[in-house]
């Protein structure tokens, strides 16, 4: 058993700082627990409350009687002291407790002798009880598969998404980017299905290594996700990143890259951005797939996690409206990753047989603008001759979904196609929808079936190619041994 | 009165194709015209209607006996012949109409034979008449000042978001990125407020000289935006906009810029999309904003419309949140085009007086991080410490908008800071509210009083890059002759 595993599948959770005040951290932790349906008992301790959201109260670690493999922290740090204290107590009658997420701020990230102090008392207390911490200056730890959520974070993610797992598991060196992937991931038309979800603050115990060997051998994890300022020991990350990016996609979203970005990575965790060009250089070497912004991040790992990888790069660019579909072209050209295949002649008139005598088919080669007037037919039909088409590896699929066509429709239309006819498994299939709200009931019938919708041309090129460049990444280096 | 006046202006309107189908546009169109609350007359022409939405319908365009200066054609194009005999008798008889607005597809458009006759016969009838033709094959045009609305796209814009005006007024070569844009724009956390906008189709009579000297002239279009794809006399084009560009910032997202993109908008509109970089040079030149994606368009358009120019590149990093201020230096950085000032000892000192201790002030310099501990008052109040040095000339300000900082008390103070101490109106500030969905309301309460939002660091970056280029080209060539 990894000595991680307490971390996203403790049995019992003690919450040190819950609060029965709902503006509280220590409250959220404990209703983000009950609307994930955590299915193992909760101890919130707290010197007077007798029950919170109907959890039995504890004055004590100690005093729990039942085991516990997580404590979370989320009292004010200047309490570490005594609480270490109960720890070491509780750790010397029972010896139950594996994990603590240390979710307080105001440690060592401040630089400030005090912090420094406290975060040394945590880490010496939990060394000698041979405890694992996560954090300190962190917002928790999320498991969708043993529904865990010590996170204290109010997404408005849907009741029916709580608890959904999806193949990506993620770590972040900040707390307002978890914070912020977590938001803006519930809003998706169909919120992100994540597996887990560390913030993992100052590093004082677990660090991107630890977490990276365990999201290796986790078969529940398909794709790793990393947000990252820096790393003392940058061989040693690569080294494992290279390791692991043959068995798993590693998409990474490295800040700290310019000067002035590194000392301002500095000032915030203490870590060293270190040089962007050898992180990049080593990245590209080894498979790793570097995203350049916060929307790429999140395109590239559903895409990961919902696509089958492309045989090449071969791109055919579907469009119901000719503006998006030209802008598409330009962005495949200024990209240059990505190929417009020419399609056989059959495909052609199949395409010309099918479409409104208005369409524009292969031309350019590899194009195809079945018109504003196209029906759901069209759209549907059109896209099955393309995917038919042996030189045709990816699809990009446009559509602004103009007022006559039946949005609803459409969606299972194309649900039908890519996974009832099973093109999901064979194709990535990148679906562009550029309505706004406008396209919610469609994007998220499309979504809640495993097919991502892109907002833009562009996310759709950006992702095709991070896509295609690992694959072709596997297909050279998969077998050969890290240089 | 300027002979483009009755597109934006007229008096009673007759629609040709009219239909009681709320699944057909000429429905569409009318109840467009309902909710917008155009205040003049409509005439639905139908060989067997009584009524349509309670106006009235007449067979014929000669039957109509009061004053009609617009008709709007969505009958099938193959009814062009009779409309326009229809459309001559009228004008022997009454001689009224000034404008038609060509909604309906199937033209010349198409490059076959029999849609080029239809477009000559539009045509042709039209100068006979003295009459004004836009599109055909466009979506149709709005003007939020006199409440005209001949579009057929339902955008779920919201009831009291109709008819509000702006200062952006949009021209759209491609009705499809018309009907994205309007689309998007009303899913906005404040929809976007446009003043004109005009899909021109394929411009078998106005184009986009015609419109760039007209919103020249309009005293209520602040900022035009552009979308194009391609133009014949591109000479002819750029001298116009050269001049307008000095009164009043042209946004333009150009597509068909790669070589495929070309052959594609070329059977797309038939339009030659002319050599890429001759047109980005001139528009470099001439102080033309060229923007590479359609956020970028929808976020400077929308800046331009809200903000001051700024009075140098000096920018301001000021944030809730570490990572995303790193991330936002480092694109400063890669951007190359913005610089972060150091302010006075008093600035930092005031900064570090007013936030928390383990706030990080300066380091770098122009940064500051003011913690995910920060409360309502630290953020204002802050922003106000930052807005009043003297070197500083734009603020980027960042937050995550973590769970226990309420969200509309936030929002509300910056209205105060921004609006009521008429910030506003001295420096530009880009506000980033990274947390999807769970924003809304603070967005909303932003937007309401004209302070857009922006979704990332980066496009804060770049929307105030392209914001310090043009008030640095009006500096530098506003007031010498064109070369």
């Amino acid at each position: 058993m990894n000595n991680l595993d307490a971390f996203f599948n403790p049995t019992n959770i003690a919450i040190v700082g819950a609060s029965a005040n709902p503006e509280k951290a220590g409250y959220t932790i404990l209703s983000n627990l009950v609307s994930i349906g955590y299915p193992k008992k909760v101890f919130p301790i707290h010197a007077s409350e007798k029950e919170i959201l109907g959890f039995p109260c504890y004055p004590k670690l100690a005093a729990v009687p039942d085991r516990i493999e997580m404590v979370v922290l989320v009292m004010p740090s200047k309490f570490i002291y005594e609480v270490m204290e109960d720890l070491e107590q509780r750790m010397r009658e029972k010896g139950d407790v594996r994990v603590i997420v240390c979710a307080a701020a105001d440690y060592a990230e401040t630089k400030k002798e005090e912090g420094i102090r406290r975060q040394a008392c945590l880490m010496e207390t939990a060394r000698r009880c041979g405890i694992r911490v996560m954090g300190p200056n962190c917002i928790g730890v999320i498991d969708n598969v043993n529904r865990v959520d010590t996170t204290f974070v109010e997404t408005l993610l849907p009741k029916e998404s709580r608890g959904k797992r999806g193949g990506i598991s993620f770590i972040s060196q900040s707390g307002s980017v978890a914070a912020s992937l977590l938001m803006i991931g519930a809003s998706q038309p169909a919120p992100i299905s994540l597996n887990k979800f560390v913030s993992i603050g100052n590093m004082a115990d677990v660090d991107f290594i630890d977490l990276l060997n365990y999201f290796e051998e986790d078969p529940d994890t398909k794709v790793i996700g990393i947000y990252m300022e820096g790393y003392a020991d940058g061989a040693r990350l690569i080294k494992n990143m290279a390791r692991i990016a043959r068995k798993k996609p590693i998409v990474v979203f490295k800040v700290g890259r310019s000067e002035i970005g590194a000392e301002a990575a500095n000032s915030h965790t203490g870590s060293l951005a270190g040089a962007d060009q050898v992180y990049s250089a080593a990245f590209r070497q080894y498979g790793v797939i570097q995203v350049d912004t916060i929307e790429e991040l999140m395109d590239v790992m559903q895409a990961f996690n919902s696509c089958v990888l492309p045989q090449d790069e071969r791109t055919f660019v579907l469009t119901q409206a000719g503006g998006p579909g030209i802008y598409c072209t330009d962005c495949i050209e200024a990209g240059g990753r990505l190929k417009m295949p020419v399609v056989s002649q059959d495909t052609k008139e199949a395409l010309r047989s099918c479409l409104l005598s208005m369409a524009s088919v292969c031309s350019p080669e590899g194009y195809a603008d079945i018109t504003a007037s196209a029906t759901v037919a069209h759209h549907v039909d059109s896209l099955r001759i393309v995917l038919e088409d042996s030189s045709v590896s990816n699809v990009i699929f446009i559509t602004v979904l103009p007022t006559f066509l039946p949005r609803e429709e459409l969606a299972n239309g194309l649900v039908q196609l890519l996974k009832g006819e099973g093109w999901m498994q064979k194709k990535p299939v990148y679906v562009c929808v550029m309505a706004g709200n406008y396209a919610l009931p469609a994007c998220r019938i499309l979504e809640a079936n495993g097919i991502r919708t892109y907002d833009t041309p562009r996310s759709c090129v950006r992702t095709a190619e991070r896509l295609t460049e690992y694959a072709s990444f596997l297909r050279r280096k998969g077998d050969s041994p890290i240089e």
